[in-house]
């Protein structure tokens, strides 16, 4: 194992993955934390069925088009709660700020967290404010904690993906990370890349409620499709294929990345949705995903195939195929 | 208000209400954040009464006599929950690393987090990891959001405190704090200050399951003894009384806060309450509590007084009484 920690352990990758098993899971024992979703299932008291997830937000720059960190925020903490399934209700806010910050800027945050908490229907119920000095931490960052509740019925995970489902994609992408990307350097180029940060929570509910029978749901962050898809092969032990001609990705995206050598395979979303779903409904759950707003551009982009050896393999244009592997090193820091 | 954030902000002191008040107030509005106190109580669907609550932790030195950031991160959280009389039970932990931290001392802080959260009874159930360039963060912060569940029955919170009530402080002030500030500063002379940081949900439970009927229960972190009891005083619109004389105060501490013209009074503890209980039983929680390896010192220091006047008073050691106003300022940044 390494000796310090290095950019790549906060990838989201492979790098990220040993940090957990050899640090975080060597003393955090429980079978909870071992199932290794995005969200924790709990039982308290009389409620069964309650999810608990968390996630710290450093994304630099603070504001980028399309969102900003308060934004993001409360969308990564939904949608995870979203992908296994949950009800987003409550979230918990924790702030850690730099001296100096701007308050005017605070508030714009502050004020992208309410509209889109109140988007998706949940309650901000808890913060915390910490402020260090000038130079102890970069600008803002935000930590939102969630908690959710499972319809009964529902048993979506990573672990839950089976020969001859279908992967859908809820829409282009390598959006989110182009556009950090872009407005981080100055490329001396002009490409309008948004990012596509949106809470998810109205794309699954129309899914389950449209009779969807969903296998496994993630958003596909850092890290990116490529890294997301191996994780589910290995939580599933199952072998994946994706097709290069299938991928929806922007023709601005699709640009940016040639031009910098980079895969939109690997670069992060914050708005999208990875679906596993049995062959016979992706046409279904394609319909519904179409009717929604955030689901306009989804495409099949895959399937499951038979075997039991987990590992995700690309059929590149050419013809050729391709193994396409966790992320390793870091591709983009502070993305998220 | 400001049109920069300050250290002031982060204090827990008058400008920390102001900016809750001010922006944070603003935009997240809902009857659970308004009750005000250090958690917030939800129901989700079948269960009634569960409590959740956030916490970041910035402490510097990442370690320190008497603990580390990551025991510090435990207790802080399961002592939120505690205070409102719920029993802990989940934690999720959020990391935010500087690149080129020790492995060596981030499994420490790992292993400290593990050991705590085992003696208290809760289980780490999720977690995040971001890492940020050198220079973005000091070391490490982190957060830590816990889940608990109030038993029946039990009704604690800053608005319930009556006349009558006599104001206990489970043991010895501003270790926390005086240890803090002899890490940080070389001051020239010894003095084994450790902080108190410390599990405080099982001096809770014995407190409820022996029949004290608490009125009021929290612990005095950032600010103080004197600035909680402001909060109290102005929640629950009643005037309170403190005793110099009364006061327990290390000997090692008085001195560090004489020579550096600081009150104990304004220092954080991380390993105390204070506890409101009718008059006629204050001899009982007393007792209940100097049986516990964390209430040894216990001390009835106060009363809550006729009168609806929200102001703490301090009756001094010559007899003088003198306001003790909400903590201004901020007496030493990154406490917690």
């Amino acid at each position: 194992m390494d000796n310090i920690i290095t950019l790549a352990h906060g990838s989201g990758g492979s790098a990220t993955l040993d940090l957990i098993e050899n640090v975080f899971r060597k003393y955090f024992k429980n079978d909870i934390l071992s199932a290794g979703d995005d969200s924790a299932r709990l039982d308290i008291g009389n409620a069964k069925n309650i999810v608990f997830t968390t996630d710290s937000f450093v994304v630099t720059p603070v504001f980028f088009k399309g969102g900003n960190i308060g934004k993001l925020a409360v969308c990564g903490t939904v949608n995870d709660l979203a992908t296994s399934g949950a009800i987003p209700m409550y979230l918990s806010c924790g702030f850690i700020i730099e001296e100096g910050f701007s308050m005017e800027e605070l508030e714009k945050i502050v004020e992208a967290m309410s509209v889109t908490a109140a988007e998706c229907g949940v309650q901000i119920v808890t913060g915390d404010t910490k402020v260090v000095q000038k130079g102890a931490a970069d600008k803002i960052f935000i930590n939102t904690s969630g908690i959710g509740i499972l319809p009964e019925g529902i048993n979506i995970s990573g672990r839950n993906a089976k020969a001859g489902d279908r992967i859908i994609v809820s829409g282009t992408i390598g959006d989110h990370g182009s556009c950090i990307l872009l407005e981080r350097e100055n490329m001396g180029f002009q490409a309008e890349i948004k990012s596509d940060c949106a809470p998810l929570a109205g794309l699954v509910r129309a899914l389950l409620e449209g009779g969807v029978e969903v296998h496994v749901l993630r958003d596909p962050t850092r890290g990116g499709v490529a890294t997301t898809l191996n994780e589910i092969a290995a939580q599933s032990n199952v072998t994946i294929q994706i097709n290069e001609e299938s991928l929806p990705v922007k023709r601005e995206v699709q640009g940016v990345c040639e031009l910098l050598g980079m895969d939109p395979l690997y670069m992060a979303n914050e708005g999208k949705l990875l679906i596993f779903v049995p062959g016979k409904q992706a046409d279904m759950a394609l319909k519904i995903l179409r009717e929604n707003r955030y689901g306009e551009n989804a495409s099949i982009i895959g399937e499951v195939m038979e075997g039991r050896e987990p590992k995700v393999v690309l059929r590149a244009l050419s013809g050729g195929l391709r193994i396409m592997k966790l992320l390793t090193g870091d591709q983009l820091p502070r993305i998220c």
